[in-house]
């Protein structure tokens, strides 16, 4: 049976195992309790029973393989563990003992041994608190956890078991219907799970909770699946910062990547990011407990003119556009409400009708009777001794009818995030309506929601998601550097746009000039000089020979000064290209076991004052490439600046085209490409200056 | 008694009154259950007694005036009240009834009257839910409400009842002290109550819940006197949206001025601005729940490497450094603590020595034992069935212990908001350690508290927060724009530096330039042509002679054409000013019944690009120009930008100073003023254009 299959069975599990000691005796009653249907048994070579339980003595004598089973062990009986339910054709084991690759070398030379222990069986861990799985009622799990069994759900894969511990306690009625820890991931990653989970229909999204992948390449497969199936992923990725970075290499020997390139990961395959446990749970609920709406406008009720307010900055914040109303609603809508009432989305339909059914319907009719996407209630319940309680239940009832009658998507929110109750959440997610906590957090993870299926589909119709990413792998010691020349030529031969140019002497450049026209740039030229400028070794807008001339002479003069390994034998000679309307700087950046990515920025004075910049994975799209270029901070100069005519976008898009053809074709080897600047006109652009790094040269001619 | 006087009647009362039917009666009743001390009466003309509480039938009846009473009638009743109890020398009192100057100019009129009525008395509202005064257990407040008398604690002023209504049953351990539903602000506003709440020993923080402020300079005034005092004012201010803004309008009729204006007013007076109800609470909680740290460097400790990941990147996000671990302090952890613990700052302790009170207390000790400004703890309850809760409190009360040892600040967080219970927030407050609901959250929270103090030192030496805001009033109709010549003149007797220039007819403009020099700048002149450019009034960089006489022939005919309204019978002629270092705008903007601002901005193509500007409102000091324009995007222009020389920041800033003296001077009928550009360089900086228009002249001459 293929891992996959067996990883089926450890997500479906006809019958569960335990090995180890009294815990593992009161974790299988917890499953008994949970509500797991099949047989369970207890593995333990020194007890008959425990708290109750009866054990087998070993592995061998099961009945047969279980299909799940969790083992809480040492390392080192984990290993005979493993190897021995391999042998009797166990669907999948979870390792629980830490003391593998985070902790060093000799840790990573057991985890080798325990993966191959494996064989074809499917294992999470080691160094993970395992899985929770409330569809079937199977809790393979050390400790206490506080869900319950669903019929639906989220599945939440994450690299901390205590954050899947909390998460289960917390009191925000998420429907969970998996939570796996997935601790080193030897064998069984996040891609691995995300691949069959989203084969399980009742799995209704997907929440991440990454240190660092280890398989870019899978990830980036199990989430173009999601895209296309229409099932929303939600990440909450740490190590942003240089310490968390440190944390997750040391917790999880992860290696966290740079921020940016998750980003533009995750922006490539739609994946949504959020910044913290509240944001991950409001997200995770507003996709998986409502009906996802068609698009972000929102009509939106409040029964105060404060939370109308809170209501109206986080709407605009968040892109929520709250329609106006129409004359015929705004008429309908006087009738019902006081004077005092202001008729507006959002509307503060006042106090005045709390408590009357009559009153509260035709307010909800009238305000829903819209082009809206969806509707939004902020309500909060005030404490039980209020005695308001049962109006705002009548309240959420009356709302939830208008919005069946009304066939719109819906969310409710309380303004401070304790005072929607469990039962009032429970109620609305039962009738499909979001139940988010906290106005501000509510409206937020709303946002994320409402444009999921518009990006969903610019994504697919962008064609980068279906690309799996390149994943370079680290070379050994060792470069080149080519020169300007070199680095041209073979941009060049992939299409990107140069200056007319040629190779000469210094003693023959005036010759050559000549082909080449004025004015001119004059470059020295030698690998052993990529900073040319530096040191005098580059002049430009030379107009005529006799400023030629001097630039020579001032050239040898300089270098002889500044670089006197360099030898001042060969020198560019390129035309002078016109002043531009936008400059650019097009990049690679390498990072090993991650991905190679294209980066394209500002270029010039606003490098350092805008900090504008795209990173796009290769390969990718021209509609991607596009897509970078306009969501630049600077793209207005590429649009027709204060009159100026605009760029030729599409020669600019080929530019760019070319070096990422480039990129892809020596992936292996590029460490660094740069074209800077890149200087784009409404005629097309040019590459004035580029620079490549290749890794060791094993024989191949990739790069002329 | 003069009106502040009779507000502190009002803020600490030995006696209340209420007015109104058998929900007034329910009012007093909860009031002598929360505890207020002194004698309570009930005023109805209709009833002998209320739900058992017996009634005076007016206020003439009661046997003196009332330090407060709460007014629950119709407006119309309303307003013989307040008069009557004025009459009868009462203290303060709260207008519950709507229908004043949040409905039009009826209800403007209305008001005014009720304002008159009440004389030198306290009036708070009218159309608010009134005040919660925990210190006394003194609730003037229509409906029920969730709070508990405290013996010191926050105040909280909002423009919405409903806001401090779920605040008050929010599950969050804010101590509250006051409670102010200002509702119109007829006669107390967020300003009046500030200055008298400051005074209160026990107010330890003050929270505000804004749509906008009636009286600026008041508010200033008040802040001011928090920022001397250290008591942080934190600010949820709403109408950041256009829609936010027209609803603040029509709901309590506050104008709510520009966002970036009170962006600049919270500024300048280190006032805490948050963004929602969560942010509200958590930082209220963070200034007033436990020792104020003295700066931001935290050692932080979690039980989880998931947590210790979140520590990392939220202390990065908001400045809180996180001191590296000394060598004896890592030795003496790691005998302590398992050999897989990655003993760093944010420490992962491990679950290995849970429980463990004597490997607890000595990896607290340890930890604290340090140079940070404070210390944090993550931890997440369980629910009760996990049988985990004493080892959380045994956890917490060690942590406690350890940071009176040591003498630190402390915070505890939880990752998920609702996992750190009621009894353990009670017990940490009291304790005088913050508890934060959210490891998010709380680290912004705790975020914004840990930098106060330093700011608030850095704030009180730069002056500006002493100085009162200018608020200018409406003008009448009517204008009048300054020409370019004129415009100048008035700044530069202020001190802007002008290039050198004079001005001349066509005809005379040959013999004129002599004394000026080339290359020149021309610009034709008229109060009726306030864009010279479009129409062909400007030509840069004349050379000659040649150059000046042709560039007026053009003048002569574009304006003929294109402007042919206009004489063209004056000029200015201008030294041309070197290419600058940075160009920048300096402008005023009046908001009238807010502010009067001076704005800085980046010039040139960084307009559209940076959207780089800072409003300060005037007056303002050197100190606060200095530190905005160094607080631009663009600052490293003018700081010496890739190897070309720093401008002359000192000149710079006495230049912006010409600018703001003349519109203090001005500040009636100033109604726009812009500099663009100043060019800057370094040897000193030139206003290039200035235009500036004027309100209705009275008469003076202030102008020229």
């Amino acid at each position: 049976m293929s891992q996959r299959d067996n990883l089926k069975r450890l997500l479906a599990p006809r019958h569960l195992a335990f090995i180890g000691g009294r815990s593992m005796a009161r974790a299988l009653k917890r499953c008994a309790a949970g509500g797991f249907a099949g047989p369970l048994w207890l593995v333990n070579p020194q007890h008959a029973e425990l708290e109750g339980v009866p054990c087998v003595a070993s592995v061998a004598e099961l009945p047969e393989g279980p299909d799940a089973t969790f083992i809480a062990t040492n390392k080192e009986l984990t290993l005979q563990a493993v190897a021995e339910l391999a042998a009797k054709g166990a669907g999948g084991a979870i390792c629980y003992a830490s003391g593998f690759a985070e902790t060093g070398a000799e840790g990573e030379a057991l985890q080798r041994r325990l993966l191959q222990a494996a064989g074809e069986m499917a294992l999470l861990g080691p160094n993970c608190y395992g899985l929770l799985d409330y569809l079937h009622g199977a809790a393979l799990w050390p400790v206490a956890h506080g869900g319950r069994q669903v019929d639906k759900g989220v599945a939440v894969l994450t690299q901390s078991g205590n954050f899947a511990y909390n998460l289960s306690m917390s009191d925000r009625s998420l429907p969970v219907a998996y939570m796996a820890s997935v601790g080193n991931q030897a064998q069984l990653g996040v891609a691995e799970l995300m691949d069959v989970l989203l084969d399980e229909p009742r799995v209704t999204a997907i929440g991440l909770h990454l240190e660092g992948l280890k398989n870019v390449p899978g990830f980036a497969r199990a989430a173009h699946k999601a895209l296309e199936k229409g099932i929303p992923l939600i990440a909450l990725k740490t190590g942003v910062s240089q310490i968390g970075a440190e944390l997750a290499l040391s917790h999880t020997s992860s290696l966290a990547g740079s921020d940016a390139l998750y980003d533009a990961l995750f922006e490539r395959l739609g994946v949504i990011r959020v910044s913290g446990p509240v944001s991950f749970m409001e997200t995770l609920k507003a996709a998986a407990c409502g009906k996802l709406p068609a698009g972000p406008s929102l009509t939106a009720l409040a029964c105060s003119g404060g939370d109308a307010g809170l209501i109206a900055d986080y709407a605009e914040r968040n892109d929520l556009p709250l329609l106006g109303l129409e004359d015929g609603q705004r008429a309908a809508l006087a009738g019902v409400l006081p004077d005092y009432a202001n008729i507006t989305n959002p509307l503060d339909f006042t106090t005045a009708i709390w408590g009357d059914a009559t009153a509260l319907q035709a307010m909800l009719d009238n305000s829903l009777n819209s082009q809206a996407d969806a509707a939004l209630l902020v309500l909060d319940y005030p404490d039980q001794a209020s005695g308001e309680r049962p109006q705002c239940d009548l309240l959420l009832q009356l709302f939830c009818d208008a919005l069946q009658h009304h066939g719109k998507s819906g969310l409710v929110t309380s303004a401070f995030p304790e005072l929607l109750p469990a039962s009032a959440r429970d109620y609305l997610h039962a009738r499909g309506v979001a139940a988010l906590q906290g106005v501000e957090d509510g409206l937020a993870a709303w946002g994320r929601i409402a444009h999921y299926r518009q990006r969903r589909e610019a994504l697919l119709a962008r064609g980068e998601s279906a690309l799996v990413p390149l994943c370079p792998r680290p070379l050994a010691a060792g470069e080149q550097l080519l020169d300007e020349w070199q680095a041209k030529q073979a941009l060049g031969g992939f299409g990107l746009p140069l200056p007319r140019g040629c190779l000469s002497t210094p003693g023959q450049a005036l010759q050559a000039a000549q082909d080449i026209g004025y004015p001119l740039v004059l470059k020295a030229l030698s690998s052993a000089l990529p900073h040319k400028t530096e040191v005098g070794g580059v002049a430009l807008n030379l107009r005529n020979e006799a400023a030629l001339q001097a630039a020579l002479d001032d050239m040898r003069a300089s270098l002889a000064r500044y670089a006197p390994q360099v030898r001042f034998d060969q020198v560019l000679l390129e035309a002078m290209a016109p002043a531009p309307l936008a400059e650019l700087i097009v990049g690679i950046k390498r990072e090993n076991g991650f991905a190679l990515a294209l980066v394209l920025g500002a270029g010039g004075i606003l490098v350092e004052l805008l900090k504008d910049s795209r990173s796009l994975l290769l390969p990718t799209t021209d509609a991607a490439i596009r897509e970078a270029l306009l969501s630049l901070r600077s793209a207005p100069l590429l649009q027709g600046f204060r009159g100026r005519p605009a760029v030729d976008l599409e020669a600019l898009v080929r530019a760019i085209r070319a070096v990422a053809d480039y990129a892809c074709e020596h992936a292996e080897r590029l460490l660094e490409l740069d074209v800077n600047p890149l200087l784009v006109n409404a005629q097309g652009c040019v590459a004035v200056d580029a620079l490549i790094r290749l890794g060791q040269d094993r024989g191949d001619n990739h790069a002329s």
